[in-house]
């Protein structure tokens, strides 16, 4: 493999490589397998196929490159310097997964710009890209003209082994296969290696055979390696189909150039060790230093910079000419990618009084869904496969689907963990769209990582769950969440809402709106079963998240504390309580994640430190609870799992009746 | 399709379907679609092809029957019905979905005899099935000799659109084809509806072929509605097959004879209807009444009981045989089936003192799964490709893989939740063997739907989970748990254990097999980094779930309570806090799920009321922790996301340092 002299191209590549190897050897910790294998198709990739500007990396049209395969983020970080961005220097290569740094062990978007989404959680990165691509196809559809194309970009992903065993992306690719994402372009390298070894130990499937049978094009470069035209001539014939996404298996070589490692999960995951480092220098005929790219390799890759000038400016004239002759959508066009929120938007929201029809809280989330769907073009989303039951469509809106991107009703089929990472990828083009997914609350389990990276890579999701409680009934212990509320409550930076009826259904989207449209997500539990509209219910006391709703003259001898579907049974025995003379407050707690929020002064004066005798009420795990009904409070709470029956059975036997709540309330007070 | 006489096959069919109708008209609640059209390929299987004895649901080599399509449980239950089954008469299905009935709204194996495993959440099932037969093929391997076939049986699973949806599905069935699990047969009703209508709207792709590509052997029935010869010649071909498991794709239509409702949706999950159901009744030419099963259907489907009293009997008489011949090998072969462990087993597990070397509890996991496998041959299992850093390899005992189903280290590949749902088929086999799989802490979050299935179903699958706090370090956020052991916590019949040294993970694993044992689930979390062995730690204590671990003299000023790797922070504040005058006790609270179990008067003993002030040191989420630090203590947590960087540096950054433990503790002493 030694070579005296090398072509740029390879200068390029080699420089990609040892950028990994040499981080990755300072910082004793990274993956240098990937990069070292991936570096040819990464750099033919952004070299010949790419549009970006490194000098802008939000411009809106660029191309989304999502590195899926996360462990492998030295290739990005390299190639993120070597075309010029200014978040990734050459001392933050060298300060690699080190604290505070821009390049830290998985590409994480919220900490170096030029990286589109979060990913190392393997399967994630595909599935968000199917989301970008969903993002750019809604939107081409939306306001491209005959015209003026001024949305257009592709999506690229890379993608490992890893990726592909992974369920999720098989989800989001069925799917993309499905809506015939033609600007979809997933490079596969195909190295046979993971941690535990050969693939052949647990991965012997034809990955191809497979995305062919999701109906996607699909393509073999089988010299990854060296053959940079094979590689050239796939994506551009990956890109000269437009009605389907495009999988271009790329066969390399893990950790290519080690003489000793190369092929082996020995590279996958860990430093190379000065020796081996030292025999790939020789190996590659690299002579230069640890993080030392040579000039021309430099000055080559930073062409990218005048390049993605060009392309924005063009893309600015673009706009002008559009702005010029469509100045209406023009307009809409900027007030998305402002991500400002229209004026007024939250008046669409209802209100209601006691003498309201007591309805589900998942029917006024509908309502609340169709009444902004109408203020929000940028709401889009919808179902795995339960939009009758969780009540998510907005309707006069259409079905997105192939040929359809205009349409704003997603049917995700019964792939709750793909739904999750696509309406991630959706939020994450960061062009405005506020992206909801639905299920079953209890269903969230299998779309938690999801929900996860949301919070953490500041996607603006907004998770639609009903059936949340044992009230969903008949289903059954399978079906019934018990702790999952605890255990969503418990993320952080997401906020979870449960609200208590119509009035709180609205005050629940109006701060996921919000949020959404600060980057943040949102999760909105409602119930199956009918709820009475409450007096007192506020929109304002669901954004503090907690609030007074009935009130004692004086200092009460017991608060009764309830959320959702069981804040009327607080209300009904405070009633019975106080008519026999006790001081009683009750308080709605529709969300402990934004109470927290509050300073001190509010949540003492909603839940004051002397008043101890605390009662929650929640058809839910008593887990987390004891933070709010302190030592001498106790819970209306279910610790075990469900049972199948009618949901207002299952309510009765489990406890959640006024008696009990009485009942407890009468304990506590001795 | 009106007919005026009907054979007897078409009898027992059309009795499970209007037992499905009549029940779920019954209860107004479940899913008709699925039974009245998989009614024709389950009659053909339970009628020509499964092997069991409906008066012993327990016999050992039953062919194993999933119906992972888990909603359509009035098909199981009219099966069981049907063949004699003691768990299910005509009254219990007359008690469709009701309380306290054994006929629930999903199949659930802790409640009904015949249901193999709990199915409802989609793709579970197969996912089991591929643990049943992971489980037979493995027995198989051991026991059988060349003159004696004592373990010989099938696993058959029924899955719908919904399940094939599901990634988890793909990620076990691919394993299966890697595996070439001959003896896994899986029929695919094919109805093209699922909930939100057509598949047409989210699942276009081509199931048969992604199986071929998985390397199944792939089957169709055209006509799954009424050509019973041509299911049978299916079955029969798929069994011929010996080295691939097979799938069964049948076409059908949902709701087969609803003349109004067929083939839509709005059979899936709703009762028919008065109306639909005479219409229905007279369409098939059905003049019995609800709940009435023609005396002649009934005669046929009962012969499964003789049958099934001759094929136990067979094997019996096998069994007899094989005993005589190979006493040793059969006499743990009945230990294992009686879920006896052997005498003294616990005796391998390690104790540790101070002078022994810190490491990681990882490492003490390695050494307890090394030690315990000489002595359990029951113990199966592996990690989700990450073996080398879960270190749940244990030695000597050979992969498991195609030809070698006697090994016990299971590779999984990157398959979580297909993992998670294997293991629980491996355990729900019921045949003794105690399956654990393997991954980061964090990624419980893709296995989390089989974690709370292994839970509510009774499954006793012990869960191995390493690099448990931002501790793990370099890989940063996305790698690092926060609300994770919080989040697990909270599922109820889940143990959860954290120990904090060498000592503490033997009594985790010594909890662990005892629950395994007892159809009980564990989730065991250990660190990446090392710990020191600390004074006073044991087993019993662990066994408890929390203990004191130093204690002071007379009451204390104050508890520190640790779990697991910042116990040692605890104990080292503890005895500065000592130094300086103060009264401390240190609690080691390795398992809350345990310490909440035992008695008050215990539970008082180690964190007495008296004794306000309290803090507790865990690197995460402080959710949960306020019912033991109390309204007066504090806790030192974490509540925000992790960082990327070394996991010393982690730790120190985030304040899970011996100092921030003195100070917190010192604000608390005032």
């Amino acid at each position: 493999m030694a070579v005296a002299t090398q072509s740029l191209e390879e200068l390029c590549i080699n420089s990609i490589r040892f950028l990994a190897v040499d981080a990755i050897e300072k910082s004793k910790s990274g993956h240098p397998g990937l990069p070292m294998g991936a570096a040819p198709m990464a750099f033919v990739l952004w070299d010949k196929f790419m549009r970006f500007n490194p000098k802008n990396p939000q411009w809106f049209n660029r191309d989304r490159f999502v590195l899926s395969a996360g462990h492998g983020c030295m290739l990005q970080y390299a190639l993120l310097y070597l075309t010029g961005y200014d978040s990734v220097t050459i001392d933050d290569i060298k300060q690699f997964r080190q604290w505070g740094s821009k390049t830290p062990g998985h590409p994480e978007n919220f900490e170096t710009p030029g990286v589109e989404v979060t990913t190392g959680p393997l399967g994630q990165g595909i599935a968000n890209a199917v989301g970008l691509a969903i993002a750019e196809a809604h939107l081409a559809a939306k306001f491209n003209k005959p015209d003026a194309k001024l949305v257009d970009h592709y999506t690229y992903v890379i993608v490992g082994d890893g990726c592909n065993m992974e369920g999720v992306s098989g989800e989001a690719a069925s799917f993309a296969g499905h809506l015939g994402l033609g600007k979809l372009i997933a490079l596969y390298d195909d190295n046979h290696i993971s941690i535990d070894g050969s693939t052949d130990v647990a991965f012997t499937e034809d990955v191809s055979k497979r995305f062919e049978a999701y109906g996607w094009h699909v393509l073999h470069v089988e010299d990854g390696n060296t053959d940079l035209a094979a590689i050239e001539k796939a994506i551009a014939a990956a890109k000269a189909v437009t009605d389907k996404p495009t999988l271009i298996k790329v066969t390399t070589t893990i950790g290519y150039g080690s003489p000793n490692k190369q092929n082996t999960a020995g590279i996958h995951g860990a430093a190379l060790g000065p020796d081996e480092t030292a025999l790939t220098r020789q190996n590659l005929g690299w002579q230069h230093g640890p993080f030392e790219v040579p000039q021309d390799a430099l000055n080559h890759t930073r062409k990218a910079v005048e390049r993605g000038a060009g392309y924005e400016s063009d893309w600015n004239k673009t706009f002008a000419d559009y702005k010029a002759k469509y100045p209406q959508e023009a307009a809409e066009f900027e007030r998305l990618l402002s991500s400002k929120l229209p004026d007024g938007w939250d008046k669409v929201l209802p209100t209601y009084t006691a003498e309201d029809k007591a309805l589900p809280t998942r029917k006024h989330s509908e309502t609340c869904l169709n009444k902004l769907a109408q203020v929000l073009p940028e709401l889009i989303g919808g179902s795995a496969d339960l939009t009758h039951s969780n009540l998510t469509e907005i309707k006069g809106f259409g079905d997105f689907q192939k040929g359809q991107y205009q349409n704003r009703n997603i049917h995700f089929g019964v792939r709750e963990h793909g739904m999750g990472a696509i309406c991630n990828g959706i939020a994450l083009h960061n062009s405005g769209l506020i992206p909801y997914g639905a299920t079953f609350l209890i269903f969230t389990d299998y779309m938690r990582a999801a929900i996860r990276l949301a919070a953490l890579s500041q996607a603006g999701s907004i998770w639609v769950m009903t059936h949340d409680s044992i009230g969903q009934g008949e289903d059954g212990p399978t079906h019934q969440p018990i702790e999952t509320l605890a255990s969503l409550r418990a993320i952080p930076d997401l906020t979870v809402i449960r609200p208590a009826d119509g009035t709180e259904t609205s005050g629940a989207y109006k701060v996921a709106i919000e949020k959404a449209s600060q980057n943040a997500s949102t999760l909105l539990a409602f119930s199956r079963q009918n709820v009475p509209n409450l007096t007192g219910t506020s929109i304002e006391g669901v954004t503090k998240g907690g609030y007074i709703l009935v009130d004692s003259q004086g200092t009460p001898d017991i608060i009764l504390i309830g959320t959702g579907s069981e804040l009327s049974l607080a209300v009904t025995a405070a009633e019975k309580l106080t008519a026999e003379g006790k001081k009683v407050r009750v308080v709605s707690l529709p969300s402990t994640t934004l109470f927290d929020k509050q300073d001190a002064a509010y949540r003492e004066s909603v839940l004051p430190k002397a008043v101890t005798k605390r009662l929650s009420v929640e058809a839910a795990s008593s887990y987390g609870w004891h933070k709010y009904v302190g030592t001498e409070g106790d819970t209306v709470s279910i610790d075990t799992f469900g049972a199948s029956a009618p949901g207002g059975t299952c309510l009765e036997k489990f406890g959640f009746t006024v008696e009990n709540v009485l009942a407890k309330a009468k304990a506590l007070l001795g």
